[in-house]
């Protein structure tokens, strides 16, 4: 991963996403339903957090969130996303 | 159930649903009606819970929860539900 | 009443409605107007309440809720109702 | 006024409306315009309050509150309105 | 002014209504203009405040505030408004 | 500007609005676009702050505000804005 | 950058927005896709912070925000942004 220069604000992560993949090497497979589906994606970037809450997540977690969570943003031409750490599901 | 590593984030829970049936070894029915039925599942993973607020559900705790709460992922072939505590009702 | 093993979460409790009456051994009454008419039951388990706010209501008050208050399930083949105690109005 | 037994719930004040009339012994008016009229009534049962903030309204007030205000229930042949107490707009 | 006997609840504030008028004595204007106009009254009682917030208008005090502001309410044949403070603007 | 007598409440502050005009002496220019235009206005009053928040602007700043901030109140044959503090964007 | 003058209050910040480019010096790259873009600018001016929360950006932080943030202003002939530190997602 490209060392990046974004500082992130309050709680805002910036993850880069994993690639549209049908069964990743893990084993995490996303299936076909109706429901929304959860994306992968590897955290690039964290902010400090908000008042008395420090992030969870760290940098290099891979993180399973929202389909529509976050604001897409391209650096050196990479597309990354920019979220809230609210819009994170868990950590693999 | 299959040691699994996932790490919720927060208040997140991930459930691994009961299979859909009429009536439960426990006796537990789901009746047939117009009111939003609970779903019945297994906890597998639980998050840290907020600040000042642990959560109270387990792993292996067998839950209620309603019938649209949480995204569904799956994970080495199994689907599991995460959701936030507070969309489930009760343990049983 | 049966001796009931489900563990309501947080604020909620379930509650065993009473069945539909005109008039009830002690005289409450429930009439057929335009407004919406709370329904009675018998509490039959309650949850450990929010942080700092435990639950006012006991096992076996019977008390008067919203009249699409909570979510229905059924154990042992008899209807219960999971709800929060915000949605109860009043004990009788 | 009866001897009544029901116990509201935390904020909940049970009222007995007072009879329809144009004016009432005290002078009070109720006139007939366009804007939502405030109804009056006479408290016969109150909560314990919330958490660190107890009740103002005491049994045998006499309070207005607003057209729309609570839920009828009838107990003994009787009607009365179960509401919060922010619906009492003042006490006479 | 007549001496009342209304006790407004929490925040609330029993207030008499200015006549209408083009130009007042102390020389406010209500322009005929396209904005919501304030309106002007006389306070005649307030209530005891919020938890740890004492009211801040006092009754006699002349006071501004919206159109639609507050409840009407007539009392010995004089009609009043009552409202919550937060929908006063100014003192006068 | 004329000595005015109005105590705007809480957090609210008299404004007197600038005359329009497509660029200042100080060389504010109000471009003519889509977007929201801030307006200009010099503060005559200002309230004691909500509890713990006394307010920041004072008495003659120079402010910005949204286009549809406040409402109109004319005193002796002037027209002023009352808004809230939060309703302002910054102090020229 | 011109010494501006102009006190945003509470947690405003003023941008001065970078010129619309594909690709900045530092290789930021904004993509023409359906999602919301996020836009780049130069902090010219910050807020005190609201109550025990100081704002983190500073003068001359370049900073990227939501494609809707803000409001215009024109100081001397120049665009700026007005907006809540909230509005903006991160510093380059």
């Amino acid at each position: 991963m490209s060392n990046i220069n974004i500082k992130p604000l309050a709680d805002r992560v910036l993850v880069e996403p994993a690639p549209a993949e049908e069964k990743t090497a893990s084993g995490l497979f996303i299936p076909d339903t109706a429901k929304e589906k959860p994306q992968k994606g590897v955290v690039v970037a964290v902010g400090t957090g908000k008042k008395d809450e420090p992030l969870t997540v760290k940098v290099n977690d891979t993180v399973l969130y929202g389909k529509y969570a976050g604001t897409e943003i391209t650096v050196d031409g990479k597309e990354y996303l920019i979220m809230r750490e609210s819009d994170i599901f868990a950590i693999l």
